[in-house]
């Protein structure tokens, strides 16, 4: 337990004025973006390696509960201190250590915002591909706890493929370095990719060696219509197969399109079945052909294609895209968006089933669910709105959410395609996982054995 | 131990035909493609992921080591028996269990070889990028055991960026699956990432859900010589970082050069301080725009360009590249090539630091030392030829083979960026990983704690 002496002694390592015990501030660091609430004991903003691991091994020996966090941007609850105790922000180790740009490389700390990172490197004409919808708050420490992709990653890949190393602090309060500056190693188990995706469960990442890409000179988008979800689903696995990787792959279905033409008329998005947004970036000569052979792939099967002749229209036509969120939670003033099942992933040819199963699901609970997402690595973002004063609302959500789970499992899919398990999706990881679950659970054992990191979270 | 009623009950499992305890056949498996040497004492050949279970089962109770073997292509030991017991011989378990095309993925099983996949994709217009030297031989299994890659991976990356999910036995008999269908998912720690390149110490695999790609329609190799390897170098960061990215990107020095010419005098290379080789594939327009590019890079550092203008010459500079090996090991009739210290991995920038270094080496200890690789991701291939009968000429190698090994984890890099630890390098892990090796080390004992699978291996 947490007692003034222990919080005296952190006071020393950090200093007083980079740490908190008091109630409104505990309050602030009670919650994400999900519904998710817990109550910290002390919330702690450690400026250096050296102090994460001194106070990570004070925990270590008092059974601390430790829980990390980056902006709280997450969706499953993850940075939400369920048990009490410390909450690490990491947001005070925001520097970029190195620019290392002769080796394609930067190193940074994990406190460093997406955007921000990607604003430092534009003058040199790098970029950090992975943009999940909060780029302009969310940390690079949270994406690599989350392995956090967002609209790029059906060609960029996801954050995983960015990063070359780490720094981290184990449960017992030692720094390893995972990884090298090395593009190519085969030494060893590759403990930076465990480390990637294991949401603060086995380490505290305190640096990160991250690959950087030359910012592509052109792009253009597209604009797909289609009768119905099945045939826009045919035509983006045609696409990915003719070897045109386009670099953002994105679905809006009938129920989106009309929220998003209710919320800003001017757009006069066509009311199709469904709308592809695909974006191809690359040299001028790779964009122009790129989008050629989408156009040609497409005719036959959608209704109507319309290209960004400028760059005002492509920003207009991508605007549409990223009012969704906004869309969906402004359609009825008495409800609000809930992000609760909201993240399944499907392989790309389940995804009109999947899309029909939602349908089905929304007629049966009797509650709108809008689809949109990145269909090119078949992740559907399914939005829900409720008045969040009723219980019977909730429960029904609830319900329907469950149902979208277990539909996703049972196509062959997963629960969550980039938004993480946390303790939100917790419960679906037996089902999902089978008893490699119990692996998981073996190797947390063995490096947290009294389980202070992020207790509560993953099914671990 | 092995008794007469093991081999009899395992026997039972696998079928008489499918087991041998026959020195001769013992002997066959004694060994890979480089001088470790191990026999053990029962190979079998199993059929089904049923049957490798209820082998580890009962090696599980009795504490018999279990060495996994694909097509013994190796350069590291990693399939040697160094503590006897069984080795498993995947090869029989070489079925394409499923092509899905709309998914661009296939399910394998381990057993497979590369190139015997790539003919059976072929005629869908698909292909799976990673080609090491030994595609010819070398199987699926052993690729993701040890993250295989090879020339292509400066654009498609290795072996781990194909695999989707696993189907693994672990060292208790229990079957697991890992990852999905799904092209993203992060449900739970990725135990994909972490058997992937664990060199069959963690778990066996027997089956694979691996990613695909569009056969690119074009592609084009440049030919560009240096008046040093240190200009060729600044030469590959500028091409790299002008965000055109080449499917190969290869480095021969002024040795290799000379041996091939030897090898092949109507090659004719030019006798130039080094040879870059480019490859750059995709549509017909990306290549020559692609080209196009590396060539104006190029200028003012390259002393000759040379683009091949068809198939033909296309054909004849890319054999001269693949002549490497054959051309080392011909020099000198009295010597053999040895893979020792054959596959340090360094930062890019670094590449003329660790060539120059190679030579110092190459000139302290008297031993002629050819260096190529693949420039694109910091991997140098030193090749060096000794007369094997030769005690001394074996320590001098030894002696040569540690230095360079050191100076690569001096400089940031690695002792082996494609080929792998097994035994060979295993006495490196502590000085390259730190105290990173603990963790491994946890997790180890914590997934095989009887140390059953591939003792002797990794520095685990």
């Amino acid at each position: 337990m947490l007692n003034v002496d222990l919080i005296e002694k952190i006071g020393k390592i950090v200093g007083k004025d980079n740490l908190s015990a008091a109630t409104c501030e505990l309050y602030c660091y009670s919650s994400d973006a999900s519904q998710i609430r817990g109550m910290p004991e002390l919330v702690i903003k450690p400026l250096t390696t050296v102090q994460v691991s001194d106070i990570v091994r004070i925990a270590y020996e008092h059974g601390i509960p430790v829980t990390t966090r980056g902006a709280g941007t997450g969706l499953s609850g993850g940075c939400v201190p369920l048990e009490g105790g410390i909450v690490l922000d990491m947001s005070g180790m925001n520097r970029i250590v190195e620019m290392d740009f002769d080796n394609l490389q930067v190193v940074v700390e994990p406190g460093i915002v997406q955007e921000k990172l990607n604003k430092a490197l534009e003058p040199y004409g790098f970029f950090f591909p992975p943009d999940p919808g909060s780029s302009a708050m969310c940390t690079l420490g949270g994406l690599i706890a989350n392995n956090g992709s967002g609209m790029r990653s059906v060609k960029y890949g996801t954050t995983r493929s960015y990063v070359l190393g780490l720094e981290v602090v184990m449960a017992d309060g030692k720094i390893i370095r995972t990884g090298s500056k090395t593009m190519k190693t085969v030494v060893g188990y590759s403990l930076t990719d465990l480390m990637v995706g294991s949401e603060g469960t086995l380490g505290i990442i305190t640096q990160a060696i991250i690959k950087v890409r030359a910012i592509p000179k052109e792009s253009s988008v597209l604009f797909a219509s289609f009768d119905s979800p099945e045939i826009a689903g045919k035509a983006v696995v045609r696409v990915l197969s003719s070897g045109i990787i386009p670099s953002a792959c994105e679905i809006l279905d009938a129920n989106i399109i009309r929220a998003i033409n209710t919320y800003d008329p001017k757009l006069g998005l066509p009311l199709a079945g469904a709308i592809l947004l695909f974006e191809v970036d690359g040299t001028e000569a790779e964009v122009k052909e790129g989008i050629g052979l989408i156009v040609k792939t497409c005719e036959g099967l959608s209704s109507d294609i319309r290209t960004a002749s400028d760059k005002k229209e492509r920003d207009e036509i991508w605007a549409a895209r990223r009012l969704v969120g906004a869309a969906i939670s402004r359609l009825d003033p008495m409800r609000t968006r809930v992000y609760v099942g909201e993240d399944v992933g499907v392989p790309i040819k389940e995804i009109p089933r999947m899309l029909r199963k939602v349908d089905e699901i929304s007629r049966e609970f009797k509650l709108p669910i809008m689809t949109y997402g990145h269909i090119g690595d078949g992740n559907l973002h399914t939005g829900m709105c409720i008045d969040m004063l009723s219980d019977e609302a909730w429960k029904k959500l609830n319900a329907a959410a469950d149902k979208i789970h277990r539909t996703a499992i049972e196509i062959g899919g997963t629960v969550t395609a980039e938004h993480g398990v946390g303790s939100a999706r917790s419960e679906y990881m037996r089902l999902e996982l089978g008893n490699a679950l119990d692996v998981m659970i073996t190797i947390k054992k063995a490096l947290d054995p009294k389980g202070i990191l992020n207790p509560g979270k993953m099914g671990v």
